[in-house]
């Protein structure tokens, strides 16, 4: 466990790291990058990226879904999102593009009041099947009681409950809450569930029988979770802790791999390898896939928690468009943003270390400092 | 106690924390943010909101103290402010509003030079307890001796003395200064009394029979109490002080609960939380409710401090206006600046980590990093 | 001695902390501020304030100097500046003045290439003396040898030798340097010395029997060391591990009490308690002197180390002018700037802790943290 | 070694330090600025200066390589830059220097998309030579085995191999790597190679025999490796590491002593001398030279890095022209920006702190703090 601080007479609290605190020390010897094996794999699922796009509607249209899917990765359509609640939504995503800075919020409420469609998730899952890549689908805790078995019945390869904080046991006084257990047990298709920022969270959503948990909040770049609610989770820390639990729950199981999702504070190019350094199977990207040409947010990013209708946890924020998503992943990048060539950079980040697998990665090294990026 | 600091050979100092220095962390089981009450009890009075309005004229007329109480909050007017310096402050409170930012200071010097009037006391305190709410006031250390009869004769439920700094024991070499003990024995009604910072402070001052403390300084926004004294406490560290004095009395006087009161740095629905994660049992709010629409600073802030003829610690600072009243405290918030629905991200904030009441909720987990809101 | 840092295999360093690192903490009784006496006594000497003004042409003249003297402090004038280099200074303080940001540097160079001439350092002092005050005046180690007789001729009462740093050893293989030792021993007048960073420093220059130690390296808000030779020593640190010298030098000589004097990064009325904490005497003033309507540099600031011939380290910065010498030391104060009524924000740094003589003051609670002012 | 952090369950790192976080301290006699010797000797050659210049095209043409060398530096040309691929590379400079912002770089990657041409590093080694002074030229690991022939028949002095990050052992399943060991072991000239970010990396370089290490990964303001790859090492700990390992070598090998030599954000004056207290015998500027009027770029900078046509991981930083080589190096300086009379500052800094010779100044104090420039 990490440092434990002393606040004041009455309370400690643990000391955290984020991704901006750490970096990827070369200690030893050096690779080609093209020797760098960035495939990952998930339960019957072969990616060659260890590419997750966030199902966030600035970055992911049913198009984008496939692009990424045929490109090596996976694509994640948000089933609340304006793909389901509308049947042609480029009004809605042009409303959110055109509003002005001080508008945004309200727009994004207005645009999002319209309702959850079931036959929208039936089509757009539909449309994503026919185009023979994986199909994975997100939906929020609070709405999977309500559309799972429209899922199920669409044909999903990978179910993915997302949410900032998702925890094992939900109590609710009003409903009787989803049981994850029972409902990851019952299911047929591998979930992977989360956020979760710390290894107990992430312990208990590994005893549910999640394939994967994604550490961290999501939304990094459009979440103001700190300043609404004081919550937040260090990236590194978080990441760092799942991957601890990863490994206890893999004794106590008795071998059962949960793979580790960093979603959050992915934003450009260095941060990925951040992430596996810290212990991520893979990552979860919604800033640096809003960005390509495709993104249906037209360098606009947000995501789910701008949409509450009374305490919006997040923001719409501009992200510009660099190029596209070809390009985005695999370059070649003109500038040294951290924009473009996303894939040849976790490369060449392994090969400078000495690492040819992702795994094995994982043992990098990392020194903690005060960076200026 | 917390961490020593070896500053150099000749001196040792103490390691502390700004709420800005922490975060709230999920770590168990979620709950519908419905289920979590935030009511709060002092003595004979019930709120159903942990919230207490801070005496300051930028945020509390007569008009806004009755209206957060009636809203299920503590108003609390300043008894030596404008409204009982003035029959009519309108034109005073316009001369700060249009004061140019070099102008402010001496503005409020001179507007503050009009001396207190025991007949606008007594008047004030009258037209807010016709008003059927809990009725609190507050003076100054230095003027409680003056006219604590007279609030007295007006009646008031709770009373509060305030300042940057009180002590239990002030020593005077040319006046009798009040003795706090003796004089909150023979008061009838419950006393709140701050601002303390560190534990010994608070012991004091509950040893003096105080019903409250107020941990921290006050008037975060706008004091300057650092430029101009070297003074300050960090406020996550001030409240998690307090809040083991009050532990620590409570053993001491065999059952005696002590409320804490967090005050200052609180301008952000999100720091909030962070002042119960440390203990607090309700907070004091300044800068929040001076954004009200009703507030009577106009989009403006200022405290005491700002005020003073020779050596003024702090000034008017501008915070806009974010809506009604009703609004900042209930919501719907349209922008994720956490300026309203302050209930709803507080009980957000409690159901996300698992929580159901704010006493439980002292015991929330909290990380420390450098955050970047 | 401080926290010990491990920077790699092959080196350690020392923790330090800057002012801007620390706070003054209430943490007992409450005292009035008019009870705070703030004398200081050196040698035979009497101040009613604790305040030198630092020999830095931009705040002291001859005049100020006795202004200075006149309020209860002590004037010190740079006997190599302006004053001595030129019979009337007004046209090299005009051409400072109007220098661009650009030129600054320059011109300094120019305007400082005219010679130094004993017999204005004579009329200087005699001007002083003739006013009635306490006659200081300030050399630099360079040019001790050159002019001390000439100093003493004229009368001085307290002498100053001051540079960036000043060691008790200084090794020349081409000059015979100034043995500090032997000098103060043979000198009737009481020294004060430094700049000293470190105990070690500070040690070796009390046993060369001077009556004071500048503690830290001056000039702090014009001073570039730290970017021109990578050299600096927090402040903070430097003036308790120069009292840490004191208490051991007091021991060792059998009681001989050597004055810690602050000098740098001293710039607002917050900064001077926070000196005082961490042991100092006194506190010798530069920019907050050179804010004065009096002060010859007309709104400018800037040290000997800018007026080097070919490796200044040290610049002309804008301080601007900010009310006459009366109210920057005795206020009224207008603002919270923390730059005017020095003496009644000393006065209630100390009452607001609790104390009332500066001796007892370096005892007061200090916290560290990151603190935004 | 340094302080482990626990980052998270999972991780653990290591806690490290930039220049901008150390300053070198006066703590014993003071010297002579003209007392101090800078000169350094590598194998058979002396040098009156410990300055490298960076084979960096916006620094290094054969003019300013021959300027260095005549000032009593070595200087090293880039065999891979414009003027081993252009006959005349004036019209590539033109374009790199007009470029805007947006366009740099991929004007970076289309200029250095010429092939490079043997018989110009023959051309341009002889044109060196024929100068008279201590001839250098630099190739990245990468081409090494391609050129070096070619190097060794035009003559040079020190051969240097400069790469972002080196390894003694590079793994490759394409072609055979460069055996370093076997590389260096039938060389006739002394090899200096990086760039080494930590300890082992330097020892198992040093055991190649190589006659010096480049510490650090080069190009600091112009590289983005951070922000694109996720990697760095803070300067002052890679520094010190790196001279670790020198010491437990020289203890290894029964005597040898391989330099080190900081390269990387020793941008201004001040920097220099902390790499030296970091234990440096060297050091290798880029910055610093750029500025100079007869540096190639025109007052841009840029890096090897920048120039990948698929991941540059660098870019062009406009640094400005200050004046001539001569007055960068040795003055006089007009202004305290640290970029005029490197020299001069470094004998100030060394004699501040009462040294003489470099391998003494490497012992100097340092402190830790968070400092403000």
């Amino acid at each position: 466990m990490s440092e434990t601080v002393q606040i004041g007479v009455g309370k400690t609290g643990r000391r955290g790291y984020g991704f901006s605190d750490i970096a990827v020390v070369p200690d030893r010897r050096t690779r080609d990058a093209g020797d760098a094996d960035v495939s990952w794999r998930i339960d019957a699922y072969d990616f060659t990226l260890p590419f997750i796009g966030a199902p966030m509607d600035s970055a992911a249209s049913p198009e984008t879904v496939i692009a990424l899917g045929r490109a090596g990765g996976l694509g994640v359509l948000d089933l609340e999102g304006l793909w389901t609640r509308y049947e042609d939504p480029g009004d809605a995503y042009r409303r959110i593009r055109e509003a002005t800075d001080d508008q945004a919020g309200r727009v994004l409420q207005e645009v999002y009041a319209e309702p959850v469609k079931a036959e929208l998730i039936t089509a757009r899952l539909a449309e994503i099947r026919a185009a023979g890549v994986t199909v994975a689908g997100a939906l929020s805790p609070q709405r999977t009681q309500q559309f799972y078995q429209t899922v199920l019945d669409a044909g999903v390869d990978l179910f993915v409950i997302r949410g900032t904080t998702v925890s094992a046991e939900h109590v609710s006084s009003t409903a009787e809450p989803l049981n994850l257990k029972k409902f990851i047990y019952e299911l047929d298709v591998p979930v992977i569930v989360g956020g979760a920022g710390t290894y107990t969270t992430a312990l208990h959503l590994m005893r549910t029988g999640a394939a994967g948990v994604l550490a961290g909040f999501g939304g990094g770049a459009t979440s103001s979770s700190l300043r609404t609610l004081g919550l937040r989770t260090p990236m590194a820390t978080a990441v760092a802790d799942v991957a601890g639990a990863r490994r206890d729950y893999l004794d106590e199981s008795g071998g059962r791999y949960v793979h580790v999702i960093a979603d959050g504070s992915l934003g450009h190019a260095g941060d990925i390898p951040k992430a596996f350094a810290c212990g991520a199977d893979a990552v979860m990207l919604g800033t640096a896939l809003a960005r390509a040409n495709e993104a249906p947010g037209g360098g606009y990013h947000w995501g789910a928690e701008a949409r509450h209708q009374r305490l919006p946890r997040g923001r719409r924020v501009p992200v510009g468009s660099v190029g596209p998503l070809e390009q985005v992943l695999f370059g070649p990048a003109h500038d040294a943003t951290g924009t473009t060539n996303l894939v040849g950079a976790l490369q060449k980040s392994m090969a400078t270390t000495g690492y040819t697998d992702l795994k094995e990665f994982q043992k990098v090294a990392v020194t903690v400092s005060h960076y200026e990026a």
